[in-house]
């Protein structure tokens, strides 16, 4: 009996859930607390990614400081670098860290400073200065596989550190991606990236024309075509790189339909 | 060789100082500095307890949020709240963990709701409500000598959970005090209260005049004189508990002199 548990865990691994919610989802109190439950409800091993922008855009503004962004992404110099980390770091995260305690998930909150599961450098100015932003060098995958085999269910906010001292802006879908990769040896990884829509849309103008699966070559038809644009774009790249790295599936979601059975499916 | 260290081991718990540093030395770029090469450069399991109600003041001002302090206690209102587990949890919390980082200590941040690691309840409204405070329950030993034991030093924001979903604001010394009690039954620990003054001092106007060792019933004869009072009163009642409750040694002394070689000590 032994012998046959024992030959089974050489042959699987064990499945792990990476899913990333968006600012939007964490940032409202009744959105939250219906994502808690549903993450809580959720078997096996998992890790939460969040993000927290529209929290630390009123914070910013409401102490004065000017939130900037460029593609999307926000300029981090000093003053705001301290609103993320505060807000990131501290008010999101340790609300959802509390929220799951209660719901009987051993939540435990980290940056990537935190026992250094993810270190980073400042991204190096090109056209644009991003400032205190941080580019993944490496995640500590031995270091997260300890915490998920003592059932404790790791929430990440989008912070990292350069190892000088420092904490650097990053990234949620990153965060998110670069995590699942590198457990990925360790763990057969689904990936879910939740977002405003069911998936990715066929017809952005009509919600139900979710695309079940796709592959790298359709989905470089689409973006050909239109019919895949913006924001979607460098999702479904790290979505395609994470699989070529090792993760068993990608999925892309809405946030009250993270049970793998909905959305958009990118397997190897 | 192997049956004497074996034989040392039963008899001689490791050593482990917790160290609870106010908000002035944390929240000054010079003096975290300092503080953090110090802490570092410590032998041994630690543990760092660290404060940080001058920045909650100054970001809440800056928010429009009035602070108001009773008995030298922050009152904690839901706005107040947020500050706190921002500042707290966020901010100081996560400039000292990587801040320890860059110096080799392999910090992880905690507040009471990670890993559930301290659970309290909210203070119950006798002559002041104090709003959303605290008072320790309970703090799971098991959990942070598993951290501990893997050369990991917890860095604990002075905030705790209720396991109903809610954080609380929670005194450092408190955290301290009930973190070092809960931690002696595995470990001779000395906890160390750090803040401006040399040590207890015989007169208050001789910044020099520390005593050196206090029993309870000196403390007690210092009180009647008028010698002990204030803030320091609370302090040392604190320090004869944690004595009682198992903990090695208190020190009381200043932030550039946690080396155990100053201050005043409290021993059982």
């Amino acid at each position: 009996m032994v012998t046959h548990i024992s030959n089974r865990r050489l042959y699987m691994k064990k499945e792990l859930t990476v899913i990333k919610v968006g600012g939007k989802i964490v940032e409202e109190e009744s959105t939250l607390s219906d994502l808690l439950m549903r993450f809580a409800s959720l078997p096996g091993h998992k890790i939460l990614v969040h993000g927290g922008g529209r929290s630390a855009t009123k914070i910013a503004s409401q102490l004065g400081i000017e939130s900037q962004m460029v593609n999307g992404r926000r300029i981090t110099d000093a003053d705001m670098l301290n609103v993320v980390t505060m807000v990131y770091g501290g008010l999101v995260n340790k609300n959802i860290v509390a929220g799951l305690q209660a719901h009987g998930v051993n939540a435990l909150g980290l940056t990537g400073a935190d026992m250094n599961v993810i270190r980073s450098h400042k991204r190096p100015v090109k056209d644009v200065d991003y400032g205190f932003v941080g580019d993944v060098d490496t995640v500590d995958a031995k270091m997260l596989q300890k915490l998920i085999d003592e059932n404790i269910v790791p929430v990440m906010a989008p912070l990292t550190h350069d190892g000088q001292g420092h904490m650097l802006n990053t990234n949620a879908d990153t965060i998110a991606g670069e995590t699942a990769k590198a457990l990925s040896n360790a763990y057969d990884v689904t990936l879910i990236y939740c977002f405003e829509k069911k998936g990715v849309l066929a017809d952005a103008e009509d919600d139900d024309s979710v695309i079940p699966h796709i592959t790298e070559a359709e989905f470089k038809k689409y973006v050909e075509k239109g019919v895949i644009q913006g924001g979607m774009i460098p999702k479904l790249e790290n979505a395609f790189q994470a699989i070529k790295a090792g993760v068993n599936k990608v999925i892309i979601t809405q946030a009250d339909a993270i049970d793998g059975q909905h959305g958009t499916v990118i397997q190897g």
